[in-house]
């Protein structure tokens, strides 16, 4: 018996934050630069901070690990577990639990995370979301610039894919 | 492209709750006692508890709710998401996330419950496992009757399945 496919609901926009783009790269090029440490750490947090470390376990329950380097040379390490993978379709992961699906003492800002990625013509439509607990938590996301943030993080990734497709 | 495996690490004996029994029943028949309402409100809290309500959405991502009934009358309802469905095989779900993996606030003991069921001569050799987010969840849940508590649930299964099959 195959496993059943996953369940991930429509945003809520009382708790969820979402961006939606059209990029003109192809999915599979899309999805190396998020499954592969070498690309990732181009485009995966705002410049001028860096990715300085990088793990991928790219299977439900896997890490993934990252360490974001502010230009002052602070370190500030992440941990999350792979929740739901659909190969160049779907990337789900979150913070809430650590690899092994174990529970985690309660963070900063507990999310989940989950991208997908389409073909869209000769490009890729791209969503990107951020599921809260809490209308607070979705708040302070908000104000934390998570717009500004993840949009940077978008056009990095569209400029960096591009770059390496030439 | 299929979806990669689960990682499910080997239990951490500081942080996990394990039991594992050798049952005299078919892995097909526990699947099925494990998977639909009507099935497991009959074994799935200790006597003279019951499931008065349950819901099962059985993929990574949906709900699996459940309410129990004290002798007095008292209702507890839980909700939990699914986190890996390997049909016979596999069910995994915590209460650290609710359905379509939203992070939750934190409840009064986290936990991520592991079930793996195996055929072992005619039988099943069974698994249940408890994770937690540290020493004091295991501890807590060692105190509160853990092997006791789960022990039994793991009778009234067999027993049920043997009834039925019968």
């Amino acid at each position: 018996m195959t496993r059943p496919d996953s369940f991930l609901p429509p945003p809520d926009p009382r708790l969820d934050l979402v961006i939606e783009r059209d990029l003109d790269v192809r999915p599979s090029l899309i999805w190396a630069a998020w499954t592969m440490p070498a690309h990732l750490q181009h485009w995966f947090c705002p410049r001028p901070y860096v990715i300085s470390d990088c793990e991928i376990d790219l299977r439900p329950g896997g890490i993934f690990r990252f360490v974001i380097r502010s230009p002052e040379g602070h370190d500030m390490p992440h941990i999350n577990c792979y929740l739901d993978i659909v190969p160049e379709r779907r990337i789900v992961w979150t913070n809430a639990l650590l690899p092994g699906y174990r529970p985690v003492r309660p963070n900063f800002l507990p999310h989940t995370a989950a991208f997908s990625i389409e073909p869209s013509g000769a490009g890729t439509h791209y969503t990107a979301r951020a599921i809260h607990k809490d209308e607070a938590g979705r708040q302070k996301h908000d104000e934390m610039g998570f717009y500004e943030g993840w949009g940077t993080c978008i056009d990095q990734l569209a400029e960096y894919v591009k770059k390496q497709s030439q």
